[in-house]
């Protein structure tokens, strides 16, 4: 059996994520690069991959691809199911949702490259974009500072899971960027508490092959 | 047992995907309207109930609330899982769920009241704040078209669920800014099985008590 195969970029937050969950449950994968920078995510052979234009896409045993970080999140929770990324009670997996989503949709999507690439084709400069940037991600960070708890090592509990992988994704974009993080004193607590967990640690942009 | 209670927008198509849900599954629930274009999502009384300025909000029997609209989706599919808005099988469900985060995450968070506002607090006209929408979902619709079947009544098959959900209300914003559906001749398809639906018919905007 192939292991499976992993398009990411090291700086892709979303890839990130992926990594993070791989690495977590012990699944092995190859990681096959897509240069987002030189484009190479609009390339022909790679939309045949991946119709979305983006990174991560999976490649399983079989050659399915899957694509969209929380889709393949989902998917695998299903397969490989401990560690657990979400608990089972619909209630608590719905607050630990609400939490990651305050994240992975009101924040990362509306900061990802290629909106940056739309705001300065709207003849907005680079410092325009990290001033956008940093608005999203003090709107966001303070919405899910409000909506994980305050006593426990990561974000819900005392294992780290779906809120913690989309906090740690992002935080990195949020120090690359000079975000202002004196409010959220709380979320750096569970970034140190994360990245000191081997899983998380190989899954860091640094310690990517394609890391420049 | 009191019924559920949803803060809604009539026009916000995040409201407008739980309240297709709700429908779907046959759960009763009162609308209680949130005026987005008045601001009432930054009114103190409603940060209590949804920190993150939005809507929906979902406020169950108990008065626990829930927010972000897939992660209620998750909720509504495990506490009523027929009939269901994802498939067990982890394969096909994250292929549906990758369709459906191509709208939920790529055009949606992009194209979002606030992020109007954002662009216009920039300098930005209505006008330019509609060809950026419509650039979004261009590429959003393009890509969910080339990821769903080609040969079902729905997105994935002869039942509706998540991907459909999001297509349909992502729509109402398409016709809505005049986005150019001649590429799209399978999304109008989808979406007129759906609208023929009592419950996705009862979900439409023009059919909510705050319709304007």
């Amino acid at each position: 059996m192939n292991a499976m195969k992993l398009y990411s970029y090291w700086r892709s937050t979303t890839s990130y994520r992926v990594r993070i969950a791989l690495h977590m449950k012990g699944l092995a994968f190859e990681t096959l690069p897509v240069d987002l920078v030189k484009g190479e995510q609009r390339a022909p052979d790679y939309l045949s991959v991946n119709p979305g234009k983006g990174v991560p896409a999976l490649v399983l045993d079989d050659g399915t691809v899957l694509t969209q970080s929380l889709a393949i999140l989902d998917y695998l929770d299903r397969v490989q199911p401990e560690p657990a990324l979400l608990p089972d009670d619909p209630i608590e997996r719905a607050h630990i949702q609400a939490a990651a989503h305050a994240i992975a949709l009101d924040v990362h999507p509306v900061n990802n490259l290629r909106v940056g690439g739309q705001l300065k084709a709207m003849g907005h400069s680079q410092d325009d974009v990290v001033t956008w940037m940093n608005h999203w991600m003090s709107e966001g960070f303070t919405a899910f500072q409000s909506m994980i708890k305050t006593d426990t090592k990561y974000a819900f509990s005392d294992k780290p899971g779906l809120a913690d992988i989309c906090l740690v994704a992002q935080l990195y974009n949020a120090h690359r960027w000079g975000a202002d993080m004196k409010p959220f004193g709380r979320l750096l607590e569970v970034e140190q508490a994360c990245l000191a967990l081997p899983a998380f640690d190989a899954a860091r942009p640094e310690n990517q092959p394609d890391a420049g």
